[in-house]
């Protein structure tokens, strides 16, 4: 039996325009599979463009403090308080590769404080939840405690723009019913 | 590295009253390891006695028409409500097996809504998850919906007691911070 | 006029196992009346035996440092924040007659915060509420808390054991709409 | 022992102005003992004064379709959402009395879809308990399904006016710890 | 275009008590128009001498630490918890015009975390969304807070009793649908 | 006095790279000054470009049924929601343009309930506002209240991706404290 992958059409990649028909075949190569975002999100090129422009600025940045689990972490904790299927799975076994931690996704999407982290990275975490759920709330009492674990503004600012960044996708695969590929579940579960 | 898989003394088989030592020699011959909520809970055994006759009148019942995926499936959506680690992973695990499908337990922990289940299965667990969180609002029309698809009285008291059972289970394996065994992450995940 | 104390069938006494007629019985000889959780659950004897074994593991429980109204009281304010009516007034009668008061029960179940009760108990029934509420929140610094007031490892298993075992309770009866006897309602108000 | 009634002074009787010195005696006349809320909200006299104008031209009002029962069971039941000790205690006995029913006012406070109420009374307490709640979230809707009850618009107002009235009386006897009377614990709760 | 300033009727002003009347055409000569809250209460003359007696008590009050602008920083900051229309741009007009600050009224309205307020009155507003929200759990802390920004027991009266009356006031404004005037909207907006 | 407009730098626009520096412009330009969000999210060109490619994609949308005031209600409402000061003032000054309505943003930011809007856009922001909130649990019963006003899939995406993207904004000036220049408090608030 075969799911759709979105409540709304699935455009062909040949009748994309060229620059995401590559963007997409460049994953694919990378991945082995083409991630479901790509092919949901496409039936809006422009907003494709700049969804994944945002995506790579925050993601593939390579300066500050943050590592790529600590990134992935962040995005698979927050998606599970918007209750995103797609997000908290991919992101999940992306989490799993990058930490090199068959157990670690699980942990932090069914209740961080259980899963095995360093204090360092709970602090990250419950900050990130309270961007995903009470941002106006945030104080510099909050900012206090991410400097006293060795964070700086700029890692507080990657926090926040990836908290903000993936409750947007989580909102949208959420209302879109964006599914998630089925060899995310499996990823990284090997255990080494 | 290991874990500790409980903040309480965790007791050894061989000191432990016999009928219980049994009763987790029988679990660990048919799992082919020791689900930690056996030797957690072993810690008191007037209460792990009680634990256990509840659960096995409530989950290997033979009458009625829940099946035994159904009623994974309960635990799994009910306890990803309260956070429950252990309970998420290890009855997930139990639930890919029952229902076959690699993919169902974590549709169901994530947002019901998104998984691959049936119309009668949906309402059973919007019927779990309000007994979850807000039973005092249930009333005849929550009932009235069951009804509609099937459902019994004794189906709907069989909903009710097991997330009311579980719910117990979720506070208790919370706060005494009850680890599931690396064993349920990989469990039923393969697909057929 | 009478009501209904239960939306399922309520055995009548003659045709219940022995077992269980022994012990409603013998309530009933201490009581003076029977308190209608014993008839209500009656309609599943093997839930029933189990219910009881666990109630009686933790509320007869003659070790630790939780007095028989300190447990009372661990129920009555945890069945209030489920809004169970039958708990709230069965268990916040036998809290009047162990704390010999007849105002705490109605102070607890509205707001702990304005009861006639010691900074110990208050910390106590902090921690039940959060147990009660969200479990999932509990932290070494919740444990602390109840450390410097005194208690234990074990009490504090025996707040949570009791918290998890009344909102099992609470969820059945608020589903099968368990009706307090009346008896419950006047019992220890007389005051002293 | 003795405690306190409020956080802030207690004025002494003959130090209060004449007016209101005369109303308390009126109602110590009536019904045997002073009620607290007239002690304690008499250290602001104007505030006083206003605070039983509102009281008495909602409570006391002879017109429209609410019963003296139907009043006192909505300050019931939002009190007990407030979590106010002294108007759970005070107006569930006022209740007892009204409805000449002894068990109504703890039904009302724990949850009032399991109280020995008539549909039209739950449709009220329904209404209450939203204007209470989410006030703003009061539509058309609302209105209709207590017109379908034989509510009019001016009954409507009655139920609104009297739940924003105790709603003040709430707020207020939290801060100031306003403590009930022991009389009300037991008044009304004799069956007849 | 014109709207109803109320779903209930609007008495004239030739029909309404005498006192009534004179309240009313005082008030239009010194604002210049007539709120709308003085026309839409006046449908029941006993409940308005009531609530404008209670309200000139708290907000015309000569003595304390609190200011007029902290007053109505109190009444915007909680009406706007109260999603209450009419307050929110009523007592954001008279905020703007006390503290001579075009901006304050929205600041405090939305997050009064990000408003150009002072710490002391920062507390206060904690204090009095507390009180409006969550009374029930006010305790010492609250008030030592408090303490600490120089407030004493009186103005923590004040600030309690103004929150508690306009979350009265929202509550009626919300269910009749009172409807702001328009001068409001930009009334203190003029920058100086 | 001046206030910072962020907790981080905010570059000069002689150093900002010359693509952003020329948006700037052309954003002053027409405004007759520069909106803070273009300053403070200039600090990170590369989240800049794709922050605003984003928007202009939503914003300046040419097809589909939201008109421009639409679009800016919904962002009014959303933000409102999420306690976004910088999103509340600006958006709502915008929709007052747009619209033609000086009352307008106010009563929308407060409760949409209350504004002077059409069903369909009222219908709108409720679909607005459940993405906003709890976007999980959006199922096709959502889809056909806005079918039913008019609105198709396409507009559906619109509403869900305008309330997803400022979602994000609002999580980004909530934790940099972005200031809302003094000029949107004002704008389009004289009445035609």
């Amino acid at each position: 039996m075969t799911f759709p992958i979105s409540r709304f059409p699935v455009p062909d990649l040949e009748h994309l325009p060229q620059d995401i028909r590559e963007k997409i075949l460049a994953v694919q190569e990378k991945a082995g599979f083409v991630p479901n975002v790509f092919l949901t999100l496409a039936h809006r090129p422009d907003e494709f463009r700049a969804f994944f422009a945002y995506h790579d600025a925050l993601m593939l940045k390579t300066t500050g403090n943050l590592t790529k689990a600590d990134r992935e972490m962040i995005v698979t904790a927050t998606s599970a308080k918007n209750n995103c299927l797609y997000c908290v799975v991919a992101h999940g076994a992306i989490l799993r590769i990058y930490a090199k931690n068959p157990l670690i996704a699980d942990q932090v999407a069914v209740n961080h404080l259980k899963a095995d982290i360093t204090p360092r990275q709970s602090a990250m975490l419950d900050f990130a939840i309270k961007v995903c759920l009470n941002s106006h709330q945030v104080t510099d009492a909050d900012y206090a405690v991410l400097y006293q674990q060795g964070f700086d503004d700029e890692d507080i600012w990657d926090i926040t723009a990836i908290t903000a960044f993936f409750g947007l996708s989580n909102r949208m695969a959420n209302v879109i019913s964006m599914r998630p590929n089925e060899e995310f579940f499996l990823m990284g579960r090997a255990p080494k």
